[in-house]
């Protein structure tokens, strides 16, 4: 029984299953995108529709042959978990009015990430570049809380379709950060009725800019420093172990020139 | 007496009760969320009123309690100023057409970045950056100052809403640096009145962006060299020590040998 | 023949046929430039409409004598095959309705990037800069993708103007992804028939933000350890072999010392 | 005399006769400031322009003053040249249409920047990074010139507001590398006309702001290089200095061990 595990967990790693795998993604996406065609859909509707029930069919395979390879292993590797909540929204049965959930399928085609290493890597690396920007990510959240708060507070009876719930104001608030018509559009409407609203709203701007370049620079410095040190080590280490190495043995040879000079 | 302070310090001092203090503004910042909403407010408004009240009095002992335990200390350092300014705000009397300052009792969550080290870390890193920026922040202070001159006395007279006081022609000159509906928005009706106007505006997009652009580069090289700066001096200085050490020691036992060589 | 070839290849390597190849260039998109005012050309058209023509003979000419000159060589080098291109769009016969290739003959000017060697570097570096991006690019392409089909099959009914198609829905999101008018403009009058679409578009938003930003990481630290690299290698690289070869000189004279000691 | 012009410079050149300088240039600022509203200019205009006038007499002597001192070192210096520019514009006689000449008054206020040294290093520092920018700069402008000769031929006819001229198509694609209202402002009404407008506009953003980018890059890799040579420079320099400096020393006295044993 484990041989056959361990067989079927090398057969889906090689690279020709994989490009399989990859081929049929690929194809599923484009027949998801053909149903987008009301063209296409009234003539193939029928044909598309079991291509894609095929291509599932295929996916939860897949996944099943995996986790019978893998068995406990599989739960602990993120992308095995990631492959298996992209199929189970496919399973989720949609029509009762979740038509959401019927355009979420197309969310498969980013099981290509899972299965293309390069791919995965760069996804790898934005991942791992998240949690050193944590504070300023809170840091941001708890500004455009008070920011919220206060906007709903101030502006809320004048504008509530902007500012009329905490929720709105939070996105009008994230619309200002993107600086997208936060002038024209939303500043100076408000600033008829209540004069002093650039006081408020210019320094969110200038901070909330502020904090996004911060993360930015922040992003920068740590690739730059990671690729900085792995090129570094590998070539500096070898020529200070060698300068480090050869005056080892010249002290030692003067050690023994000593010794014997003592010794004469 | 000096004991009891001592003692009252390292108690507010201890993570359990910075704890609980980051506790209380974190339910300080929902009860003030819950306040912009009108349904809960007609249904809970004495309950989360006095839970306010409640709060800001657990804020109020606490700074006393700092001020007693810390004595003068406590006006020397800038997070406790900080605290006590933010605390401040939210006793002065509201009411008499002062909403304004009521909606600012929401500052009370920046308490949390006094608080926590974490952020406070990130926001010591944000305004250590900003010196360095101060000559950049003046240009640009200069700059502004400039063309809201020139854009009154240009474009004032016919666009009296845009450009018809400093403040104004500022306030649009930010807006235009912002790239927001700089064209479409102002640009190109003031341009239907003045045709050369984009002589301009043109070149203050550019100039103002380029400023822009050398704050950032200049905040990247500064953190770079910072990390840079660490990360090399803990490494390359004991590698350094090491062979200076050593050539030290040959030099010292190439002495002793020529010594008693020429002893002999 | 070949002594022929060889210095016809000579003479078009020469600085002063760069030079004048230059100068036809600059004067043909002068011409070009001119042929796009209507009160010169009403007075001037057959006199630019040949110096046109001229320009486009002696190009033709000059990629003749390049191929003759070089051979086989030629459909190797990427610019020569680049000229190549840009004079053959301006052979194919306009006028049947074919109106944008006649507009496409001003891309000659592009020629002055192969002939300046400065303005070549530039663009050499934009392009060897590329491939390192090449899955950022893909990953890019694989959210586009899935956002068009799922922003049509969400959208696409009620805004078939924005989201109606696969290609109307990619360009959508590319103006969305650039901010521009994306609240205002496109989600606000969305969300007034879907109050959940800002959970599309705003977790979009951040996405390929995110993306652009990693891209703009990549480069910079790829750039700078390029420089980076450079510079020490040369500069370092001396000292480092000065070092060793001292530590050598030094290890071999102890060595003779120490066999003269010995063979006392 | 000459001794005269020597004592003349070092009291131009001294710490408080500066501080006048930027005192007097301030006041003028804000003399220049206050003309820009109406209700004081009506009370106070005479005395306003008096005090404009005593200020620029104040600027013209000191620059005669410099003139005397430096003689013909006076125009060998940006800096000199860039102040009698600025004092010479408020010379000119305005008032016959020519207002916006008075306007440019207030350039007098950069002169801050040529007297004030860290402003003036900060302005040094922009314009040293400009001709590393060169190349960049030029192939957008041909970029810029082949995107305004194709979009007036193409859309010139249909939108002559927007691309009617080679100058309107300029400032257009300006804007629209801004990406201030490109989508909704200018290519949707165009794509109305011209279906495949995108296949234009969608490319030339994509170029223009990944050239965009590379200045940027380029800009931070060249500041990090200064930086980072500045840096190491003092710092490694004098450890190499003495690692070799110490080899030497080795060698040396080996060698003449060597010569005393050979003697022996």
């Amino acid at each position: 029984m484990t041989g056959f595990r361990q067989r079927l967990d090398a057969f889906l790693d090689r690279a020709d299953v994989r490009r399989v795998i990859i081929g049929v993604i690929v194809f599923n996406a484009i027949i998801l995108g053909l149903e987008t065609a009301d063209t296409v859909m009234d003539r193939f509707g029928t044909l598309i529709t079991a291509l894609d029930t095929a291509c599932l069919i295929f996916f939860v395979v897949e996944i099943a042959a995996k986790l019978v390879a893998r068995g406990g292993r599989f739960f602990r590797e993120g992308w095995s978990l990631f492959d298996l909540v992209i199929v189970g929204i496919s399973l989720v049965p949609a029509g009762q009015g979740l038509s959401a959930l019927r355009a979420l399928r197309i969310l498969r085609v980013l099981r290509v990430i899972s299965v293309a290493p390069s791919l995965r890597r760069v996804v790898e690396g934005f991942v791992t570049a998240l949690p050193g920007m944590g504070s300023v990510f809170l840091l941001m959240a708890i500004i455009f809380y008070i920011g919220a708060v206060i906007a709903t507070k101030l502006f809320g009876a004048a504008f509530p379709q902007w500012f009329g719930t905490l929720g709105r104001s939070g996105y009008t608030l994230f619309q200002i950060m993107t600086l997208e018509s936060w002038s024209m559009g939303i500043v100076r409407p408000v600033m008829e009725v209540y004069v002093w609203a650039w006081a408020f709203f210019v320094p969110f701007i200038m901070v909330t800019t502020f904090a996004v370049v911060n993360l930015l620079v922040g992003l920068i410095v740590n690739s730059m420093q990671d690729a900085h040190h792995a090129e570094d080590t590998a070539n500096t280490d070898a020529y200070r172990d060698d300068v480090l190495g050869r005056l080892d043995a010249i002290d030692k040879r003067l050690e023994t020139m000593a010794h014997r000079d003592a010794g004469k």
